[in-house]
């Protein structure tokens, strides 16, 4: 889990950045697009790059001791709700799943519910019900952390396996963003106080409160938090762990992530901190409202797509942005060259 | 042509408000889609938003006299060499239209080319081969733009009438930020060292020529300025005018705009000066690296979508952004409403 990923292929990156060069367009003036699309040309191995016809989300759901404890706007019961929400295609990402051709799947990890009358494969991979108050806690034992792990790298490969050229990472767990802090905090070495936002809408003093609870489960992990894994185990939860495997598989696999909000972030991050070389495969979909996101992603060297002032979660800020990533691909791929108008 | 335009039914944008609010996410979690969803909605007098199927690009082409004194990096003989690969399908508007089901039509209004071989339909609304030096001489005679003004509304209207339910415009010029940034600077008021760019991309050298160029321009002009069809003969040119009488007609016929870089927000300016209220019916599609352009955003109350460092002109900016108001129609469309799911 810990060896180096090998980055996309720099002889492809550096017949893109040719191409680009040679379009019939002045030099730069295709801005981030240019840049964008010789990534994907790069991930890809390919010059010009292929369409992104088949994109997949997989929704990573759980839900998380603390949001008993005061942390989010939002009961616990939203989250299996929600997951309902998903499966019936009702829910903010699936309107924008379907506006824009991307494949959904939403698979229950940590739901502290047992989703009755579900389909059995939203539940396949699940691990526990509900990850630990990780102020009071760890949030997985030893086995759950592998097992959410494994999870995560299976649902890769089954995507891959089903022709995924893009794989998006999305969340849904009231109280998800307070981990999801945490783990930015343990990665960057900063107090709660840094990493901390107002997740789905809380006020004030409940701002106060949840800074105070991430400071408590830093507190708690200690000196454990300089290891990625035990990060996971003591701060994380079995839905972000389950993420991390998610991203470094398919990495590993060679197929390029459109990262999402905090969450999604967090979890690279992560996944960076056990197989450097992860965020050279990723793009960052949007820029959430939430300070640690900014904060890994500068850390990550990623520039957001598109700054909109989303905070829905569920991979929408990635979907929104796939079809930025499909404009890079077809400036490249489909734009004369100069050298052919000669 | 100087009443005023009347803004999108107040009625339904608060019927569009109350849908948003009541949609199964938390408060303000789509942030600016929600805006968007609302507005589109707001102009469709309609809610929920009908899907944008139906969008099209008009793409004005022009020359410029100040193209033949050093202010650009290109020779005009690249205006009718790209009005061809408009034709041809190989520009990069073309590019991002495809991907994105845009229909694009380009304009022949004012190049200095008989173009000859090109369809005759391009070239049905010329007014003139060329546009004046504008800091020699004016840039159209009275009937030029008169005739300018009413090719731009003509268009409107065939293209409204052809189904049109977002309309973007977009521009081809050697030369044209010369114009356009004149064009702001006497909306503004303001000298042309604070609204000239480095358009396609001059060296410091041109830049400050190209800035005398503007100033030179805009003092020959002096208080004619302080008229929007005087403004548009002394300083504009024969396309940007067809553009400027596009946009009024697309908002007096009660159809949103999406608007591009400079020349785009240059004319809905400028169209907002001849017709108060035009800029309620425009959404920005981009930020440009031009300075003028984000100085008549910020006059216009507009926040453009994307920024991703585009300086590629052909309306690709905003031809980039409507999968973005497609994201907003789909939010606010298709999400589950609350009620429904108690």
């Amino acid at each position: 889990m810990t060896s180096t990923v090998s980055p996309p292929d720099p002889a492809t990156a550096a017949a893109a950045a040719e191409r680009l060069a040679g379009l019939a367009t002045p030099a730069g003036a295709l801005g981030r697009l240019g840049v964008l699309g010789a990534w994907v040309a790069a991930c890809q191995g390919c010059v010009p790059p292929e369409p992104l016809d088949d994109v997949r989300l997989v929704i990573f759901a759980g839900d998380h001791g603390v949001a008993r404890h005061g942390v989010s706007a939002y009961p616990p019961a939203i989250t299996p709700a929600m997951v309902r929400t998903f499966v019936a295609g009702r829910a903010g990402v699936n309107a924008l799943a379907a506006a824009h051709d991307v494949h959904v799947r939403v698979l229950d990890i940590g739901v502290d519910d047992d989703l009755e009358g579900v389909p059995d494969e939203v539940r396949a991979h699940k691990v526990r019900r509900g990850s630990g108050a990780i102020h009071l806690e760890d949030a997985l034992t030893a086995d759950e952390l592998e097992r959410s792990l494994a999870a995560g790298r299976a649902v890769a490969l089954e995507e891959i396996a089903a022709g995924a050229q893009l794989l998006l990472s999305g969340d849904m767990g009231i109280g998800n963003t307070t981990p999801a802090a945490a783990m930015v905090a343990a990665a960057l070495g900063l107090p709660a106080a840094e990493v901390t936002g107002r997740g789905t809408g809380v006020d004030d003093a409940a701002l106060e409160h949840k800074v105070a609870v991430v400071q408590a489960a830093l507190d708690r992990a200690g000196s454990r938090l300089d290891d990625p894994l035990q990060t996971l185990r003591a701060v994380g939860s079995a839905d972000l762990a389950a993420t991390v495997g998610y991203l470094v598989q398919a990495a590993e696999s060679r197929v390029p992530v459109l990262l999402d909000g905090l969450m999604s972030v967090a979890c690279a991050l992560t996944a960076e901190r056990l197989a450097p070389g992860v965020s050279a495969w990723c793009a960052a979909g949007h820029r959430s409202t939430e300070p640690a996101q900014s904060l890994a992603l500068e850390k990550l060297g990623l520039e957001p797509v598109l700054d909109l002032g989303l905070r829905l979660g569920e991979g929408s800020g990635a979907v929104a942005a796939v079809p930025v990533l499909r404009s890079a691909v077809a400036l490249l791929r489909d734009v004369a060259l100069l050298a052919d108008l000669m």
